[in-house]
């Protein structure tokens, strides 16, 4: 953590600083804003339409609905409400935008929109990977004198913590197969394609692109209709805790319960658990293993099966995770049915 | 090329020598039959049950049909009638055969297979991947005195040259796209998970595991929906041209077209062109380019957009390729519409 992050900790726990939220898709923008208001902050809440869940008001001092694209209008609203520190939560499906209807056109993007993509859509010098973009609306908030704040400062309790998080535990297989499944993921990571795989014996069925997990679960089902597979979901090796951190929570159960999966591996200290309560209870019943393992420890997990390390790897401190200190992976259990959790302070309210 | 491969070389001019297909799924085999057929070859074809074409027999000197996991049985028809040369050819879906039904058990694997299979599936020291499970058939028939041949020797004019291969050429924007998901395809190819992706507007729209490309420009044309899309095929770094080499023709076109891509970029001397003429024809009414560049060009063009190099790279010779000499990349054509066609030698008669 360097000084600024200092600083802007401080002024998270100052009570009296407003913290605005530009909410993307998904339940976790609602957590977070949750979080925050139950901690005494005033939350500001730019609503992203055609994402954003409308509950989101529940816990809002303030929050107005805007375009996507309309990220000059996101900051002076920010501005008027002295917002100073900016949490980017909740997924934006960039193909929806780019690629339907009218493209990024039909949504008409403000003045300072075009500004801070125009090296990505207009001269072409820039990539559209993920980074890339979210690298360009943290300059444009900044140029305005706004911080965005990691999601590590603001909801820690949200991060997985390490450990087998249900009952039931994986197989010495499935253990194998996050092992393996969690080399190749973090490639993928490394290149910024996506976060996720889905593993079987050793085998990639699935590796997730701009589609999203929901999709690739979906799709492994299909091809694997006998089930059991694995879902493997780490942060990029570069991953910047300011944006597109991991989540998983009761959709992410509901769909590998439907399409048959039965382990959930995720990385520790580096994924959003959102909706935890239910959705380990969810995954109790279903039968699905949630996992959460730290990077440092996968060698160990590798050298136990001699699996080969793919392709090249660094284990080197995850340096944007708050929580580094390295954990030992869990030990798998031969009878999957029996084990206990090893963290029962997991299921406490969220 | 080493001394072994020299000497089967030699096996394989010599035409009273039988040649042994070991038949999969999709045209390539039925172009590698009559490839053989044509050269003087007896060609004696084991055929996979539920993947070979029934079309097989017009060029078989003698052909029997196989499940796909009797390796033993195969191994022992191929003695009987003197082949010492063996040509694998034709995708295998190994979901299919793993996942569905009762599996792979399912299949009844003859006593070879469970050996050749035995570190896999039973014991579990090794991996699925593709390179894993091919090198254990390799294996199996070295162990009975067949080799087994790579396809450069036997069916070189079915490999792609270097070039711009329709009349339609890859506007300055898609050369782009095709450098950058290039290099993206390429470590997906060295993790052994696939060797399609797609890429629109430098961003990986998506990647193929076990799926197949067929399943993946599907998925594509259903993520953007407005199409223009481009689809990067590339062999392996490690690419060994005994199996699995990546292939393309009449179906990955039509496909394209259902989805709305518009460009097609393969590796050139790496990548098999089956049905050449009738897949350039349709390419052509459908406004489809294909292109065929060379990995040892692919720096020139990265350089030429200043593009980020994702990931390690290796520019080393490609060791497994017959045809080593780099070829420059191809220039783009500011008007798509206006360029002709590199070498029209591509449209002759394959």
């Amino acid at each position: 953590m360097d000084a600024s992050e200092s600083a802007s900790l401080t002024s998270l726990t100052a009570p009296p600083d407003p913290i605005g939220i530009v909410a993307g898709w998904g339940s976790f923008p609602l957590e977070v804003a949750r979080d925050l208001r139950d901690t005494g902050h005033r939350v500001i809440i730019a609503a992203l339409r055609d994402h954003a869940d409308p509950a989101l008001q529940q816990y809002a001092s303030d929050m107005q609905w805007f375009g996507v694209l309309k990220l000059g209008r996101q900051i002076r609203y920010f501005q008027r409400h002295g917002v100073r520190s900016v949490i980017l939560a909740g997924k934006v499906f960039k193909h929806r935008i780019l690629y339907h209807g009218m493209g990024w056109m039909g949504h008409m993007p403000d003045w300072t929109c075009v500004q801070a993509f125009r090296e990505h859509f207009i001269s072409r010098t820039k990539d559209g990977r993920d980074d890339s973009l979210l690298t360009a609306i943290v300059a444009a908030f900044e140029n305005k004198n706004m911080r965005v704040v990691p999601i590590t400062q603001c909801g820690p309790r949200l991060l997985a913590e390490t450990g087998c998080l249900t009952h039931r535990r994986p197989s010495s297989a499935q253990m194998r197969d996050i092992a393996f499944g969690w080399q190749i993921a973090r490639q993928m990571g490394r290149l910024d394609i996506g976060q996720s795989i889905t593993v079987k014996d050793q085998m990639v069925l699935g590796v997730e692109a701009i589609e999203g997990t929901d999709a690739l679960i979906d799709r492994t089902g299909q091809l694997c209709p006998r089930g059991r597979f694995t879902l493997v979901k780490v942060a990029k090796p570069q991953q910047d805790m300011r944006f597109d951190v991991p989540t998983i929570g009761v959709r992410t159960v509901e769909q590998m319960r439907r399409a048959g999966g039965t382990v959930i591996a995720i990385e520790a200290g580096r994924t959003i658990f959102v909706e935890r309560e239910e959705t380990l209870r969810l995954a109790q019943r279903a039968g699905i293993a949630i996992v959460a393992l730290r990077q440092a420890g996968m060698h160990l997990l590798c050298d136990r099966w001699s699996l080969p390390l793919a392709g090249p790897q660094d284990h080197a401190a995850e340096s944007t995770s708050t929580a580094s200190h390295p954990a030992p992976p869990i030990a798998p259990s031969a009878d999957a049915a029996s084990g206990q959790p090893l963290r029962d302070r997991h299921q406490r309210a969220a």
